[in-house]
């Protein structure tokens, strides 16, 4: 019986070291990348137990995919395995001001991307789970990964669970019209909607402040609560994280934190599963508390996952200073 | 002008160090793999003018893959640029006995494999060449790849160039039937076959000795040679090398050599390169020497690509001794 | 529910690359290495249910020893988790001839020596398992940890699992005689027993061929099974490997495989891994045929753990040559 | 027929990683990097045809720096191969604020330091090339080099080509007096020429604001064009960098960029490229805008070498946020 | 005959590469690090005779970290060398904002804990010395080790050497009340005593500007000297670095440097090095001159020994600019 | 006052690793080789005390060198440090059958090789001193190096030292003749000589058996004791080593050892170490068991450098077996 059941594909990432453009790499640092694997793992290393559910190939790689989830703890054993299809890939490039980051995605034809929406038996893996998450990446893969999604989202919410949507537009995958279209399915299941402004202009052509946005959003979709995450980058290896929330309007801001990046992928993640878990063990205030200091703490080390525990988390919030621990 | 064209494939090449196994990798190496190219490459090396022609996708893994070909002087103006398809990727898990090596590809859907036979206007790269050359895996990536392979070919033959075909049989990439049919269509344009006794067992199902072999091939096809190269495995990591070819009822046996094994991939490329620049420079004879040298010492260093020189060729031609050089 | 439990210490394991010297190290490979802990990584990646018990210091030392664990799907929950002690860690050295390998421990005070008799409830962890697995490392460790590991024994024979006990004799940790008396407690609750004549002969005295080796122990104890494995080096880097068994007066010879050694710590390990994999879902002879091919791979890749899977073990036992795999 | 030909030294860079002091280093990156090839290569990435010349000996290293240049598709058949000198060496340790960045040449007695004067014959390779481009490295290097230089420029100017020069002041070479005589003897026949603030201050005892010294530099020599490159040092690993230029009494100005420094060595080299590139496909206004992005994005990378993309400058142009790129 | 002798303990010190958490590591870098020997070195490299003064266990380990302190001039021909014990680890994790560095200490059962007060023979190793150095990090290791403490340093008085003393509070080792009680004990003896404010609140509760805590200390003990060291972090990789010092009422200010921090372990004990080189070869004022460019320049490369030379010292007081040097 | 003195040059070492040949590097390996360093080096590590002279630039390079040297205890206060001149290269490349291993020396110009007879005052190093040893690189490097080799032997037999001179042929350095002619000069002061038979080949002309040449030159040259060094390639990466030596018309054979080659460089100097060692602390038959020894370890691990302990040693004159020492 798991805490937190998510849903999504894992890649494998690819990155030179020392800033170096993939043009001139020599070695690749090999990790796993996912967004709702990494959002599994957080929730994990603070204490729930979690599910990961995904595709993959039945082959070295695809192997290598689990190991690093379930090296977390988290609960592989639902992943579908398959001789079709590829483990996907993401090829990552730091940067330095005043170049930014880039990611080239490789993932065309997965073994994700044939997942369909009867290949997996959600009773059995939802019974008694709290919470299901997924995000706006999963149904984007396919078309069958789009009913998949749906089909998940519909059996959690009638297995009781509360759904988690982060909305994790990418416009490589569709069009912000099929984005828009398959969230409106959704959204009368979805409980808690984490996102960003620049999210929800692309995908709802929405503007404002950052709370004229959440209201908005509050007001759009039936949901519990919206959640913005708020990166405002100074340079490209300086930063501030913050976030807001909007619960039954009541508005709740989390506290800024001051980031020297060292790598910034899965920060978004980080925070969702911070934020779940604070509001699964307390309320929303405690979910964006959470949340910010994992994805605050996320930016400080290399790879999507998050090597974060709870002491850690609660360091932050309770503020450290810049000295070194002994 | 250039003296030696060839066609074909260059994928990225991911291998974890220090016999890892892929599954437990943390870093890969990252190299450039192509059957054509490194024979391209071993022919630029050695003195001759080569260019190499095939097609990548405009980004910075397409423009890897051609700086590691260019890089030996080889001309790659040819190259056909896309914004569709993806760079080929092959996974390489050292081994060490009883572990034998593998290969993972991960090839589909690459740019090359959307190749039409009327992308490459043929005329102004061949016009003056002395030798045209490409393998088995080209006409195997894709329908419209076999078509532009032997649509290559018969330019080639038109151009007045010799023609060059390594069999390479891809037993992932297309049935033995198939490799047959292919080959069928082009031998009468190919004037250089090579070989091994695994391969025409696959694809022709002729059994013997490695000289019954090529005697039968020589026989079965109207190629002016044949060669056979002969890696006889005593461990994963130790081996000998040598070749045969058989030109006008005449049989050449190459010098066998004992190797210490670093990086086996790409040593049959290094033989055709070597061969191919012996026969055009001289005669069988003088390409099997060729050969045989550019094959045993591209065991001894990592990647697929033959970093050799005349000198090195000349040296084991000589036999040299196994104390360090000063 | 588990089908196999298995008890021991894990440890840092710190190894420079490149054959270096310890004292000319300038970085370690940093992996986790336990002889319980990686027979239970074995027999997880064959597929049976496994779990491992422990104790570790809660820090994040502590924590990457258990993540390299369950990373390959291992159950760790049962860890017990203290404030004090420490990780142990070894350090190895690899040799090349006529220079042999080292290792330098450093398990002093670790928090597993602070294991109490006690400390954990074996009840529901043992519940329908198949068979509890510990070696003689284990008790060596403290007092306190031969206790725990007489109780353990106990509880596991009482809830009606199967015994199986590495002898491990670690000359650094206790005396013969120290050893001798150990086992004697335990011996009548153990089924399977595997050793190496190098350790009958230090521990009990015995000599002769390793088959009346086997016969002796088998004699003396009331055991159901004797493996002994037989690694017969060559020179440094260079050995073959088999076992034995007997069994009911029945002899079973595993196949000789010829290794080219890249890091043989742990291959014991993953014999017994494979060989109580096989005597579990088979009997004796797929015992020795599995744990041979499982200790004969160990020996081809870097670390501890056990990098395979059955379809590798299969290959093995088959047979498979020393050519590439694509 | 080449846009633009290059003459100079390139060097083994040999660099510790991690900000290590050489006395402390364990590896070196090993890198090749000198002036006027890092310019042929911006000018080959972003486009046009160009060649580099010099002079090696024909050995591994020399390959090694030949091949560096060749694979961003420069060509190099007109480097001179020699059994005699060496391939000149700088050592490179990079600081962090207050420690300040530092090379160490050993460059003495390298191959080009024997180049004469008759030793190309520069009339087939400067046929129909657009522009000439050296640096006062090159005539700094020996006596014989600053003839072959004078003879090189003089040449270029009969061949019709622009000339461009990049004073580019080296005191450990040669004193500020003779490096003031050569460029007396080369001043009419350079078209464009750049330089810093500081190089000006040394060698021509010119001071005041950039824009004086630019009006200064147009007034004293015959030149088309002055471009002057100015980067204002923060810390060790930040900077601002712009540049302005002077052509017929206008004054151009390019946009300041943040920078978050990574590598600064071949900055001044990247501007050139970009500056020629723009300057020949444009004008001076194209010039310094490709020539500041060109430099901007050299200081985020390791390595001289410029690995930068007509795409990438654009963007910067266009001015680039830090976000990443999916 | 030394100039000065320090005695204390050194460790091994594992710190996984780029920014990775200490349970993500895949290797570690390996060095040695140890306030005094740290101090030693650094005072060798400036140019005195040092030597230091430990006990080791005759091991690979033991042997490392002795050779990293002689590889800088001091001499260590008065280690104890022992069968028993073991080399202290200490694992570091680097941070970066929001997250701290972070020390995990594994130094207990280390050989030096066992060194008792009769172990060493101080009088052949002080004679002719001008001073003796240690910390609180030596008394707080055992027992025995406070009174092998307090008996040095009253030997060292007794042979003439004046005495220096960095306060080095470890909250780990030993309490406040219990280092304030040893230092009351040595006190007397002690001429050069350096600490830092967050030191001398923890231990002797003293409160104030850095000033006043300065006349506090010269005040509360008979000693000659009080130096303040003040490091003033901006962000966990950003700080400013000074420091003051009182002698006979005139108090000393440093000059402020800006830090770009690589590793600021050991930068406490450089200044050490520079202040007491600074000290006895002038005076106050040239020892925090000296101490504060060899506490800023240690910030900017990596591990604890300070690999700088009077050269650099006089350049960073001197005042460098943050240009490349060539 | 030292057991041993040495004189000769260190020059860094630059190596690709992993059997990448010199042109494919991207990083090197750095660390310092020189054959009287080393020999210097070896004698230390087994417990006498030595002292190494030679001349560098008082640049990190120089120190660099200096500080692997004393890092094994060796006393390096005599260095002459100087302004001019450069720290010779080179660049080793790793072989495996067929491919050998090579070195390319960067060494002209080295500060060594400014040397001149005056510049060292041998009397209070060699006082009491009980042998010197150079070899036949020192006087090859420079004229003035030869008259300073003289000199410093001479003065070494005046001081009442036994002389010892390892004949080490450089034919990139100078003719056999001029060898032959500056050996004969030295001969006379000369003790105790080793050497190869390909040496004496070149320099001498003598062919035979190791014993007849070993006869020879006992003959030729009134020296004490002629040691023969003998290793026999099987494979690039495999040998057998051992040797002879010839006192007083006894005849000593010495073990042979099997090899699997990690590094061979530096293995000569091992066994001078050895040999000087067990000669000065025993016989001529001490001389070659520890010769032998030491050269056959240092085969096993990287680096020109000795990292052996007497019980290194001891253990492979009593006979190692292959299996790991725990």
């Amino acid at each position: 019986m798991y805490d937190v059941v998510t849903l999504g594909e894992t890649m494998l990432r690819l990155a030179p070291p020392n800033f170096e453009r993939l043009e001139q790499a020599r070695t690749f640092d090999v990790t796993a990348g996912g967004s709702e694997s990494s959002t599994a793992v957080g929730i994990a290393r603070l204490g729930l137990k979690a599910a990961w559910v995904s595709k993959l190939p039945d082959n070295p790689l695809g192997r290598f995919i689990v190991n690093k989830i379930r090296e977390h703890g988290v609960d592989t054993l639902h992943v579908v395995w398959t001789k079709d299809g590829r483990v996907g890939v993401y090829f990552l490039e730091f940067g330095s001001s005043p170049r930014s980051s880039q990611v080239i995605y490789d993932r065309k034809g997965s073994a994700i991307s044939t997942l369909t929406a009867d290949e997996i038996d959600w009773k059995p893996i939802l019974k008694g789970a709290r919470l299901f998450h997924t995000s706006g990446i999963t149904p984007a893969l396919s078309k069958s990964c789009a009913e998949a999604t749906i089909k998940a989202v519909s059996e959690a919410k009638a297995a009781g669970c509360k759904v988690s949507f982060d909305l994790n537009y990418r416009s490589k995958l569709w069009s912000a019209a099929e984005a828009k279209a398959c969230f409106s399915e959704v959204r009368k299941q979805v409980n808690t909607m984490n996102t960003t402004i620049e999210d929800t202009w692309q995908v709802f052509g929405m503007s404002g402040t950052h709370e004229e946005i959440a209201g908005k959003l509050k007001d759009t979709f039936p949901v519990d609560v919206v959640a913005i995450t708020i990166r405002d980058p100074r340079t490209v290896r300086t930063a501030t994280w913050t976030s807001i929330a909007v619960e039954a309007n009541r508005l709740y801001k989390g506290k800024v934190y001051e980031l020297e990046i060292v790598d910034r992928v899965g920060s978004g993640d980080s925070f969702t599963a911070g934020f779940l878990y604070g509001y699964l063990t307390g309320n929303v205030e405690k979910g964006i508390a959470y949340g910010d200091a994992m994805a605050a703490l996320k930016h400080t080390f290399p790879g999507d996952i998050t090597w974060v525990t709870e002491g850690d988390v609660l360091d932050q919030i309770k503020g450290q200073d810049a000295r070194i621990r002994r």
